[in-house]
C-alpha cells in the first residue's frame, strides 16, 4: 500500500521547464500510521507535494519549503486549480536564492491541508464519508512529523536548508527543535515561536464566520451538498487586513472610489479597497476548503514551542546544530519583530549560529511572498555560505 | 406634532441621582425634515437624548457628548437593556471633568442609531413597516444636522463644549466645520477627519459578516422575524480587536486557558481570548441593530472632512472660533496619532487655539473610555480654564 506516486511532470510556463517540476503523492499505511500530538493515529495518510531541481549523489542538496496557512505545494509551479504561478517566483528557480539549478527542492502540502494531502474534506476510511470535523485536530508538530515521514521514504537523511514564512516559518522552528540532527541550515521567516493573543483573537474571529454558515452544517457541508462559501470570503477578508501594513493599504487604496465618481449613498462596494477585499473573498473560496482553514488556523494558535521544552524556549533549541538566518520585516505587525526577536533571544542563549535581520519594508506581513530585494539578498547570500559550508559547489 | 417628550427622571444608582439623568425625546414633523447629504429628506424623525445637570440662566453651561459607534444616550446613567452603568463614568458626573454639578450635557442618540433617534428599525411611514435598507444612508454631517436641529428646539444657540471619541469626535470635528460660530470648545478624542484604508477595510468585514448571515434577510429581518445574529456578533468581534492593543491583549489574556489545564484539541473556546470575544459578540446582539451597524458603520467610512471644503482639511476649520484639545493615545492603532495630528497641522493652519495632547497608554482605542488619570488630568484643565474663559464659575 505504500507507494509513492509520480503524478508526472508540471512544466512551469515562464521558465522553459527548467525549474524541473515534479508533483507526487506519498501514502502511508495502516502499518506507519502518524502519531499526532494530540494522541490520535492518523492512518492511511497522504503526503502531496512538489519536487524541483535534481538530487545529488549524497542527497546533500535537500531544501524543504514549508507553505504558510493558505498556501500550498505549488512553490514554482502553477496552481492546478487557479493556473497561477508558484506563489514564491523571486525565491525559488533556476538561480534564484533557493536556486533549482543547485538544489533539491521538496514543497510538501501540510497535514490538514485540502491540495492532496490527507485533511478534513478527505474520506475518513472508518466511514466512507469525507472526515469533516471527525478528522483529529493537528499541530505544527504534527505536520513536521509527517514532513519527516516523507523525508524517510524517499531516503532523505538531513536537509541541507528548511525554510518557510509564517506558519511555513513555524515549522521550520519546529524542525530544528524535533530534529536538531537533521537540519543544517534553517530560515524561519516573518514567524513567531508562539502565536500571540491578538492572533488567535483574529483566527477566532475567522472561525466563527465560517461556523456562523448555516450551509457549514457542522462541518458536514461535503455530505450535505451545501458549502459554506459566505463565511469563508468573510474569513479571508478579515485574515487579509493583517496580512497587509496600514501604509500599503494607504499607499494601494487610500480612499480611492471603485469605477465611480461620487460615493453612492448605498453598500456597494463603493472604495476600492471594499472591492479588493470581496475580491479576495470570493476567490479564495474556489481554492481553499472551509474545514482545513479551521484545522490549520487551530494548528497554529496551539503553536507554543517552549511549552514542550519546559516552559523555556532556548531549552527547544539546546541541540541543534543548525546555522539560523531569522528574518522579520518592519511593518509586519501580524509577527513584528519582537515576535523574531524572542527566538533569537533563545538561539542566543543556546550560542546556535545565528543571523537576524530585520528588513525595512512598509509590506506588512505579506512581505515574505513579494518582491523584496533586500530580504532576497540576504537570503541568498546565507544560503550561498551555507552551501559552500556544507561542500555544495556554488 | 413637534414635541419634546419627556421620558421621567432616571436615578443613576451609584451617584444618589446627583448626576441628574433625564431621558427625553423630540420629535420633528413633515414641516421640519433633516436634510441629508444624500440629498433625501427625512421626516418624521425623533431624537432620543439624555441630559445631566442643570440649564443656567443664559445658556452658556452646554456641553454636548457624541457618543462612538455602539454606544449611545447613556453616558452617565443606566443602559435600558443592559442595566449597565454610563458608558463614560470616569468622565461625567458631579466633580468629573465633565462635572454635572456645573455644566448642562446633553448625550443625543444618533440619527441611524438604535436607542430611540430614527433609524432603520423604526417604522417608515411609506410602508408601515420598519425601513431596513429602505432607510437613507446617513453621513457624520447628518448626524450633526440633526444635533443642531435639537439644540433649537430646545432653545440652545451655542455650545460651551462639543465632546466625543472615535465616531463621537468625527462628530465634534464636523460641528466645528459646520457650526463655527456655535462652538466654543471642542475636544476630539481618538479620532480622524477622514476614515482610513484600514479602517474601511475592517468595517467593509464587518458589514460582509452581516450581509453573509441568511437571517439577515436583504435587511428586512425585522419583516421576516428572523435575527441575524450570528453574523452581527461576527462583525462585533472583528472590531472588538480593533479596539485593544495587541500589548493589553498580552497583558489581559496572553495564551492563558479558559478553565482548563490543557488544550482539547477541539473548536471549543480553549483560550480566554477566544471565549472573552465570543462574549463580546454574543452580549452586543442583546443591545444592537444589525442594520444601525451598516449605517453607522458606513458614515464613518464616508467620513472626509477636507473633502467638503476643496480637499483641503484647514479650509473646514478656517472659520472657527472654538479653542480645540486634540487627545490620541499611543497605543490606539484604529485611529493612531498621526490621525490626530494631521487634524493639529490642519487647526494650525489656520491658526485656531489648540491643545494636543497624546496619552501614553498600552490600552489601544479603547482607552478613551477607560480609567486614564492623564486623560482626565488634561481634560480637566482644558475644561476649566475654557470655563473661566467663558465666564462660567469653577
Amino acid at each position: 500500500m505504500n507507494t509513492i506516486d509520480r503524478a508526472g511532470d508540471e512544466k512551469r510556463p515562464d521558465d522553459g521547464g527548467r525549474v524541473g517540476a515534479q508533483s507526487a503523492t506519498a501514502t502511508f499505511g495502516a502499518d506507519e500510521p502518524l502519531a499526532l500530538d494530540s494522541g490520535v493515529s492518523l492512518s492511511p495518510f497522504t503526503i502531496a507535494y512538489t519536487t524541483y531541481g535534481t538530487l545529488n549523489a549524497d542527497k546533500s542538496n535537500v531544501v524543504l519549503i514549508c507553505h504558510a496557512l493558505t498556501l500550498d505545494q505549488y512553490a514554482a509551479s502553477a496552481h492546478p486549480t487557479t493556473g497561477k504561478a508558484g506563489w514564491w517566483p523571486h525565491m525559488v528557480g533556476p538561480g534564484q536564492p533557493i536556486d533549482t539549478d543547485r538544489f533539491f527542492v521538496i514543497c510538501p502540502n501540510v497535514i490538514g491541508g485540502c491540495m492532496g494531502t490527507t485533511g478534513p474534506k478527505d474520506i475518513d476510511p472508518a466511514t466512507g464519508k469525507p472526515y469533516g470535523l471527525d478528522f483529529p485536530v493537528i499541530t505544527i508538530g504534527d505536520m513536521v512529523r509527517a514532513q519527516a515521514m516523507l523525508l524517510d521514504r524517499l531516503g532523505i537523511g538531513d536537509l541541507f536548508c528548511v525554510v518557510g514564512g509564517s506558519m511555513g516559518g513555524m515549522q521550520v522552528l519546529q524542525w530544528a527543535a524535533a530534529y536538531p540532527g537533521r537540519v543544517f541550515a534553517a530560515i524561519p521567516i516573518a514567524t513567531a515561536a508562539r502565536h500571540s493573543a491578538q492572533n488567535i483573537a483574529f483566527h477566532e474571529v475567522g472561525r466563527q464566520a465560517i461556523m456562523a454558515d448555516p450551509e457549514w452544517q457542522q462541518g458536514a457541508y461535503l455530505i450535505e451538498g451545501t458549502n459554506p462559501a459566505k463565511g469563508l470570503a468573510v474569513a479571508r477578508m478579515a485574515a487579509h487586513i493583517t496580512y497587509l501594513s496600514e501604509t500599503a493599504l494607504h499607499r494601494k487604496f487610500g480612499r480611492n472610489l471603485q469605477d465611480r465618481e461620487t460615493v453612492t449613498y448605498g453598500f456597494d462596494a463603493d472604495f476600492q479597497i471594499e472591492s479588493y477585499l470581496r475580491h479576495q473573498g470570493s476567490t479564495f473560496v474556489d481554492r481553499f476548503d472551509a474545514n482545513s482553514y479551521l484545522y490549520l488556523t487551530r494548528a497554529m494558535d496551539y503553536f507554543d514551542l517552549a511549552d514542550d521544552y519546559g516552559g523555556v524556549l532556548a531549552n527547544a533549541f539546546r541541540g541543534t546544530k543548525a546555522r539560523f538566518c531569522v528574518v522579520s520585516f518592519t511593518s509586519d505587525w501580524l509577527f513584528p519583530t519582537s515576535d523574531s526577536r524572542q527566538t533569537v533571544h533563545a538561539l542566543n542563549a543556546v550560542a546556535a549560529n545565528v543571523s537576524f535581520v530585520e528588513i525595512r519594508t512598509d509590506k506588512g506581513h505579506d512581505a515574505f511572498l513579494l518582491d523584496e530585494p533586500e530580504m532576497f539578498a540576504t537570503l541568498r547570500g546565507f544560503i550561498d555560505s551555507a552551501a559552500r559550508t556544507r561542500g555544495l559547489g556554488a
